[in-house]
């Protein structure tokens, strides 16, 4: 069994509305030094152990569903489960 | 400047709509080795450094903002950045 956990972030380039409005209310609630909040994805996959490879399984499902590659970048770290 | 990562994730014990319904797509999509998908959200927040501890800073922007405490988890991850 592999535990995976997925990061996905906008790009740089792409405008956050969910970040600004979280940067904006946190510097009203008496937090004057948050400068910047981006707000992503943080997706923990659970998979079986298959003959196939596991990093290019992980990147087919990123790319299949779970990340939009025109906006969104994603990076990921596989753990193995040796028994639970 | 600090820059800081909070990874917010669903109790073990709460349903997780969005995860089963990625699991499905994900197992129909050619991916049957998929067994659970957990959906949380990644959020990176940039501080200017103050007088206050920021661990307790971060701890109580978590809990004033970004996190439900009655549904959610939260942990995080703190980096000095000396230049950029």
């Amino acid at each position: 069994m592999y535990k995976v956990k997925v990061f996905v972030t906008l790009k740089e380039s792409v405008i956050d509305p969910q970040g600004s409005a979280a940067t904006k209310a946190l510097q009203k609630l008496d937090f004057p030094e948050v400068q910047d909040v981006r707000v992503g994805k943080y997706i923990e996959l659970k998979l079986e152990k298959t003959d196939k490879d596991i990093e290019v399984t992980v990147h087919n499902i990123c790319k299949g569903l779970l990340v939009n590659k025109e906006v969104e970048d994603y990076r990921f770290e596989i753990e193995e489960v040796v028994a639970q």
